[in-house]
């Protein structure tokens, strides 16, 4: 069962927006076995449209559209399906409730503009959208079926899990697909790969293994596909037992999540909790793992010391060391993590501090040098990388590193 | 001057990875008038990349390519470009040394697979990558240009910086491309576009306004095509008086920069610090601010108190406010906001605390519920928000909410 998705929007031509939608419909179509082979964005542009919709219909048997479907001059998608199924606009009842609804309930008066949104081509199948006012669209034509929806993500993926995944199970029997993923730390793409030759020489033919570096990650993906579910299962499980026993010294997780939820599940299993001191990465460690639903339970708080003087005043880092030795030193990060153990009380603690860039560096510490401490009431561990890329790689490379070393403190 | 983006990788089809590489291209092509208008992602396939080289081909006259150059086995694209252009894989003598010096400069060993990445189609002009072993490629045929580039981002953006788009800007006369953006906040896109009714029926041809809505943000952005820079110039700088004029009382910026730049420019002319007090946005804004190069002038650091006892212990919050209004409360929020201006000795400060979701709310305050409020030394500002969507977007918008408030009080 091949899909297309074509994205509408000069948005996302002019690099003005990145593009998460099609990764998360990506994502759910093939987990019910629904492979999508090419994935297209166009601009706000009739001929490119339209030929987009004829291309992708003849190599797909669905084709998803999102975007295009808004209340401003520039969202001209509607007219151009009317034209290209043939069809016109009418009023829809429903739509048009859904859309007084909103504005009702948000206490905004109507414009004639919204109500427009209400007006759909006659032909199609219209679906509630209970996130915004623009409805999502059914069409089949000639064995493909077209569903076009609105761009905004919250909107796109309400109407894609209350109606389009539902509907295309039941529409097709799909073939069974599988994922399972090894996150790994500390080797290098070529060497993993050197040392899983055998491996991969040995895997079935429906079966495949990619390779995707992540900041200072590598994760291992196999992949499987096949008729009967059960079938393939029962294979994944055997093989990717077979992976991780290779890649057991520098796995990271068997699960595709990120590393802040990693170190939630290992802090929430022991009844750990953790805090963070963080100069360079400002914040950002602190921001992953709450971003983990649930991270309340083993995350109490942090402190950003951005200055020195905050270092000294929040955390207690003793004025003597940051002059001796600098803010970027193995000196400062072992008193910012002790620091951070005492005020936040916390079984674990992570501090970080480095130049990320682009300014800032010296001969003796250029810019990528970060100093990352972690530690508990009886251990401190301390590591210093050279980081080679931009401030915001640097960043989120810094917060990988310091979040594995917690993983592996907590698992001593 | 039209282009195709081609991105070759399961990765992207399956939803592992989200295409960021595809905006900065676009971004960087648009600034020199090269026009995106289409871009395409597709597996690790060989008709998938031999028809979507030839489609592309077909209606772009530059087709640039990034992915499936690595090292491992589901990287597959060389062979395949070679029998797209007839040619055939040899040694090339600048990649083999790049190839040695990048492991030598690392001191890890080398391996037959690194070494086979300095194998390259024999027709091809070969583009030094300074950041990764895999060399960028130029292909010319018929007419079109041809670039395969790596798809680790800071490599692709190497090639492109240091080689590509340089010699696409010697290749072409390019038309003159213009886009201005005014980013506004607290008015919906629908009641935006009825006011600027007029001033849209009003444009020339060669003008066009797109509305882009950014979490709580609304971009309006202007662009501009033509022949001529200067003349093109002189119509936008015209026009987009006229539209500032038209949205000056909801106007962020008259730039399209985070609303964390923003911030950070205003404080940087006034000499002002601001820090943050931060709960359920847990170190986001601190994170924010600290993306932007040069923030160090004007921020010293931030507590993210995520349990109750850390806003109290670190900030001071009586603990008789928590017990009779809650944590998300206005009493609270006031009380951090006046105990980090305290602690951190900054000139302004901001405090958000809320209930992000999925778990968490109740029936007097359910998930979405979030109290702002922004200080400096005279005034306190807050702010009740009611946010609809999940734990993701919500965060999101509390802090950018919450960062458009401090911008009202600085200008106030």
């Amino acid at each position: 069962m091949l899909t297309s998705i074509i994205t509408i929007g000069d948005e996302l031509l002019i690099g003005q927006t990145i593009d998460t939608n099609s990764a998360w419909m990506a994502q759910r179509l093939n987990d019910m076995g629904i492979w999508v082979h090419r994935r297209v964005a166009i601009g706000d542009k009739r001929e490119d449209i339209l030929s987009a919709l004829r291309q992708e219909s003849s190599v797909s048997q669905i084709v998803l559209i999102t975007g295009g479907l808004g209340p401003t001059a520039d969202d001209i998608t509607k007219p151009i399906l009317c034209e290209y199924f043939n069809t016109q606009l009418v009023q829809n009842e429903e739509a048009l409730k859904n859309v007084l609804h909103i504005f009702e309930s948000r206490g905004l008066p109507i414009l004639e503009r919204n109500i427009e949104q209400s007006m759909v081509p006659e032909s199609a199948i219209i679906i509630q959208n209970d996130w915004g006012t623009a409805p999502g669209m059914w069409f089949e034509k000639e064995g493909v079926i077209y569903v076009s929806m609105p761009g905004v993500p919250y909107e796109m993926q309400g109407v894609m899990t209350s109606y389009v995944l539902p509907q295309l199970e039941k529409h097709f029997k799909t073939p069974a697909v599988m994922h399972q993923t090894v996150v790994t730390s500390g080797m290098g793409e070529s060497f993993v790969a050197e040392r899983l030759v055998a491996f991969e020489a040995s895997l079935p033919p429906h079966f495949s293994l990619a390779y995707l570096p992540s900041y200072s990650l590598l994760k291992l993906r196999l992949s499987a596909f096949g008729s009967e579910k059960l079938e393939i299962a029962a294979e994944m499980s055997t093989l990717f037992h077979e992976l991780k026993a290779l890649v057991e010294d520098i796995t990271v997780s068997d699960q595709d999540i990120p590393i802040a939820q990693v170190i939630g599940q290992l802090l929430h299993e022991k009844g750990k909790t953790v805090g963070t001191a963080e100069s360079c990465t400002g914040g950002l460690i602190s921001s992953q793992i709450t971003s983990i639903s649930g991270s309340s339970a083993y995350y109490k708080g942090s402190v950003v010391t951005y200055a020195n003087e905050m270092k000294v005043r929040l955390l207690g880092v003793n004025p003597a060391t940051l002059k001796a030795y600098g803010a970027v030193s193995e000196e400062t990060v072992v008193e910012m993590v002790t620091g951070a153990l005492k005020i936040l009380e916390t079984d674990y603690a992570i501090a970080v501090t480095g130049i990320m860039g682009p300014d800032g560096g010296t001969p003796e510490k250029p810019v990528g040098t970060v100093w990352i401490a972690v530690a508990d009431a009886n251990t401190i561990i301390t590591k210093k990388h050279h980081l080679r890329y931009d401030r915001e790689r640097n960043t989120n490379m810094a917060a990988v590193y310091a979040m594995n070393e917690l993983r592996k403190l907590i698992l001593q």
